[in-house]
């Protein structure tokens, strides 16, 4: 499909670098910090209904992240957590906003390879001071031509992408970890998508399988992806 | 200046719609949950000593600001602040993510004014989902052909804009209420800017009157922008 594709955009976490490791870390950190209250599993399924109920006003990332922690804190101990327990919440978030960035294997690799062919863009979620910081961070602004952080990646959010930059479907390729947010709304909308699983996905992002389309490849790296384009 | 001028940049925070009233009416609300441990005036400095040391990892916008104001509960009680002390500051702060979207006087007046006649971008920074509620609440989506969500407005985040306008400084004008954010870095790079002080501004937010400027306007209100392009 070489010679009609012009714009092949990325997913950044757990695409371009580790995003989702960090999540899990610090949940089993918070399950630690509130282990007298609930078992591992009721804390982790009352974080993650807590999650998904205030992501309309919290948005993606980090910071709802942190405050659904508190509200689990809160919500398992009626309220009788420690201030120095909530401290410790905080100093997760903090610590989880600074950490470094580790890009995943044959990144850079791809892209060095992909650059001067095709236009490069990255289209990521979640919040913008801490998109903003990992890619400052990362070393891979300058492969891209365009950096979009959308507030959902949904069709509408795609479509609006596309048209911002002048491009129909068939000549976008989207290259991400997540079926629900990179691939199967991409395919809705006529576009290309290449599906590169990241070991481990957040519960809210989980679907199934979409249907066999020829518009998707399934990778095993990034470094498949200039064998099939 | 009409005949040369192509793009008019609106701030949206307190140029377009309200919204540091509802910083200062939850901060008089914060002083009297944790009233016993200091005064309102300590309370106050303590509260935008933490927003501005974390800026830098929260950024702006509402999440952050609760989460400054839980740190500055636990400091100020050395970490004896109750869970449903904590529990109504997290409530503030969802309830001011959910209020409705109070347009200024003569905003929507002006913009249909201005429409066909100039290209009109909205250009605000702070909490992206935050943002996006507003911008869709507002019902003034339909006005503007681009809309900014910066992560910082200073001279480099205004230059990039420009460039992604492809537009020169000098064809530019941003309006907007705070001189620190879109009046001086704009008038620095080249651009007109009109000034439309808003009645309350965020302590973080204010610095000298800059030097004096023939690019620059200052207005008593929205509707004067007509009669000065």
């Amino acid at each position: 499909m070489k010679k009609e594709l012009n714009i092949i955009t990325f997913d950044a976490d757990d695409t371009l670098w580790e995003n989702e490791p960090f999540f899990r870390e610090n949940e089993q950190r918070f399950c630690e910090l509130v282990n007298e209250y609930a078992d591992s599993k009721q804390i982790l399924d009352t974080l993650l209904k807590n999650e998904v109920k205030t992501l309309p006003i919290y948005g993606y990332g980090i910071k709802g992240f942190v405050l659904s922690m508190i509200e689990t804190a809160l919500e398992l101990s009626n309220n009788q957590v420690s201030g120095s327990t909530i401290k410790k919440i905080m100093q997760l978030g903090k610590e989880q906003l600074s950490y470094p960035v580790k890009l995943i294997d044959g990144v850079e690799d791809t892209l060095s390879a992909l650059q001067g062919n095709y236009i490069l863009v990255m289209a990521t979620k979640g919040d913008l001071t801490d998109q903003e910081r990992k890619i400052e961070k990362s070393g891979l602004k300058k492969y891209f031509s365009h950096i979009e952080i959308m507030r959902e990646k949904n069709e509408s959010g795609y479509q609006s992408l596309l048209n911002r930059l002048q491009i129909s479907p068939d000549k976008f390729l989207m290259v991400g970890n997540s079926l629900k947010s990179d691939i199967i709304p991409v395919l809705s909308i006529g576009g290309y998508a290449a599906h590169i699983p990241f070991y481990t996905t957040w519960e809210h992002e989980k679907v199934d399988d979409p249907q066999e389309c020829d518009r998707m490849f399934s990778l095993n790296s990034i470094r498949e992806l200039l064998s099939v384009i």
